[in-house]
């Protein structure tokens, strides 16, 4: 077997073997595949595309390149959510404790964020003292503590995946729907959660634009978990418009704690709870309604307790930026868009986000909305407050703003609804 | 201008600018486009292709990445030829001095031999005493005494080509005809020829297997050259059976000075004077006929000046092989083919070719053909005799012949005529 030879069955359209997959993926990460061999190979990929079959294989030898965990000896079923990232999307803070709180363990293993989308553990990391960094024996620890844990992953767990990341980010290879859903899902699986719902955003300040994309990848992912033995289902959900309103590190943080305290904004409430349903639904879990545990405080004893568990102080101040200013509507109506992907790269531009993995975040930058499309405001009336902590990004976050809204008559009617689709298996 | 950006355009099947193709090979060649994003890009070239405009530009650029030789000193057109490779194919040998000995200059620079194919220089190299390192000033003095000068191509020629061949060769993006154009044409214009003929050869033991993808690339090389001002025109020929009746290098030598005497073997006969009347015709020479140089002995002459202006002595005696073994006729009737193919990988095996670019080759190792395809033969007669240094490897060579040949009522009636078809501007 030689790099070549899997290349060039790629290239010339025909089925990559299990022998070829098992064997391409592990040598490529013992360094006996060369990075322009894989680079190759992934370009070819992207541009012929992998059957079901092949994706199956691509995704185990991913993770049969590291270790997977383990959580048979808790006594609940495991559940877990992923989301494909978008602006503003905080879920995972409010829901991850939500879910433990009506019965189940939820071993969440996160990331941080890349160009204008926000990272869990950057959020996370806002709360003084809080780590992202724990041991296999930490993060059981966590679990049984707190019912969920939010971590980054370890070395061990999909070393190939890690690796070919780096390569096709620079490679031009990143779009490739085998190569997304493999990525996803080799590290959901190895995390070895038993059930697993995928958010799947669509829109402009999403990874997927179209919906028919997001459909195929949503659908390739879902397959994916099936075929690996994780109950898998995908939610559709809409990202042309931000997630609440708050964008920024500290600034969700904040709002996910709304959320626990029985309040926040009407749309991650809703989400929030969509997905606990479905959570439990797929770990096979019954009896207490997510919307109850969220008025009641058992969701919010639970956030305490994991932020707690893995050293952060839930009652401590969060940081907040010295500086800040206003958008205000340019004329009395009807906010009829606003742009996720534009409020986002402003948020980026405030600090909030990183260009490059090595960059650090700020943790009190960001955005908070006041309108949301659908909404009335007056003329004059505040819109968005941009937070920094350095009022020479003022001028390029707003320049980025500029035409992200619209006042009108009505909202845009080509509005994508929060909750799109539902894709099982 | 960033190498992603020049990955995705192509990928996403929209057209290379010129300004990114001169960026992007230049900086490659530079060192600032890293392996992985050429191969990434190189496979996008490969998979979706390239626009005639595109492939003149991505020549440019490799011409470009170096120096351009200039024959404008010289008294007389300069007119080369360039074939595809093949097996027996020593037809640059009596051509080079023959077409000098008719009127032209004939500055041709050579490469080696990889695989079953055999390379010129290889072949030269068996002549006692040659070189085929010669500086740009020796060549202009081999070119201004003998007409002709066969000899390797310096550094500085095309170095873009030399480190994107490399790469290609590891990452299974060898088989682009963009690309595969792109690399003869840039050596060959930088080369500083006024007038290039190309023989594309077609069939097993052939680059091109295939008569329309030999076509293919014959029209896009003669459309490069054209728009780079050089006069080209294609002839595409038969590589089904090997060309004349020895394979390897001092057989080939061998064979090649009968022709320049007057005999040899009627294939190589009629391509020689063929390729020499479209070489003088390109250069716009006419007069003297090639046919009539061969008989005279002018051409022989212009042979002994080349070969001796290179250090060679034309008088010495080739290197022969110590151990021969026969192939015999398994019936009496019509030889109906020889496979070209395997007659290559058979002389590769008796240690004419090599497996990688730092092999040396056995200068006396290779196959004598007793009959040609469409030949009479008597059961037990001669069919083919193996020459190696080791007779050791006999027996792999014999197993790669068994099924190169058969012996019915008459020639093959899907054997190609020698001389195709004629591709021009």
């Amino acid at each position: 077997m030689d790099a070549i030879d899997v290349i060039t069955t790629k290239r010339d359209r025909h089925e990559l073997s299990a022998e070829q997959i098992a064997w391409v993926v592990d040598a490529y990460t013992r360094g006996q595949v060369a990075e322009e061999q894989m680079a190759s190979l992934a370009m070819a990929i992207l541009l012929n595309g992998m059957s079901r079959e092949e994706i199956r294989r691509w995704t185990q030898a991913m993770i049969d390149s590291g270790s997977r965990m383990d959580w048979s000896s808790l006594d609940r079923p495991t559940t877990d959510k992923h989301s494909t990232g978008g602006v503003g999307d905080k879920i995972t803070l409010p829901l991850a404790p939500l879910v433990a709180s009506c019965g189940a363990y939820v071993p969440q293993l996160s990331g941080r964020g890349l160009g204008h989308t926000g990272g869990t553990l950057d959020k996370l990391e806002s709360i003084p003292g809080w780590r992202a960094s724990l041991s296999n024996d930490e993060m059981l620890d966590v679990l049984r503590t707190a019912g969920a844990v939010v971590c980054a992953a370890g070395d061990g767990l999909a070393p190939a995946d890690k690796k070919l990341y780096a390569l096709r980010d620079v490679t031009g290879t990143v779009e490739s729907i085998p190569l997304i859903a493999s990525s996803i899902m080799s590290k959901k699986i190895a995390e070895g959660t038993g059930a697993l719902v995928l958010d799947v955003k669509v829109g402009s300040g999403a990874f997927m634009k179209n919906l028919d994309h997001a459909r195929e990848l949503a659908r390739t992912m879902v397959d994916l978990g099936t075929d690996h033995g994780v109950t898998t289902v995908a939610l559709l959900t809409a990202m042309d418009r931000p997630l609440g309103l708050a964008v920024g590190h500290a600034l969700e943080v904040e709002e996910s704690v709304e959320v626990l305290s029985g309040g926040g904004p009407a749309d991650v409430v809703e989400l929030t709870v969509r997905l606990a349903r479905e959570m439990l639904d797929a770990a096979g879990i019954s009896g207490k309604d997510p919307a109850d545990a969220l008025k009641d405080g058992s969701a919010m004893d639970a956030w305490r307790r994991m932020i707690s568990a893995q050293g952060g102080d839930p009652d401590a101040p969060l940081p907040t930026a010295p500086e800040t200013t206003r958008v205000t509507a340019p004329a009395t109506g009807v906010l009829s868009r606003l742009d996720a992907y534009k409020v986002g790269v402003a948020a980026w531009r405030l600090g909030a986000g990183r260009a490059r993995k090595e960059d650090t975040v700020s943790a009190s930058a960001g955005i908070t909305l006041h309108a949301k499309p659908g909404d009335h405001v007056e003329k004059g009336s505040p819109l968005l407050t941009l937070h920094t902590e350095d009022a020479a990004r003022f001028p390029r976050a707003l320049a980025t703003l500029e035409d992200a809204y619209a006042v009108g008559d009505a909202a845009d009617p080509s509005l994508l609804p929060l909750i799109i689709d539902r894709v099982t298996a």
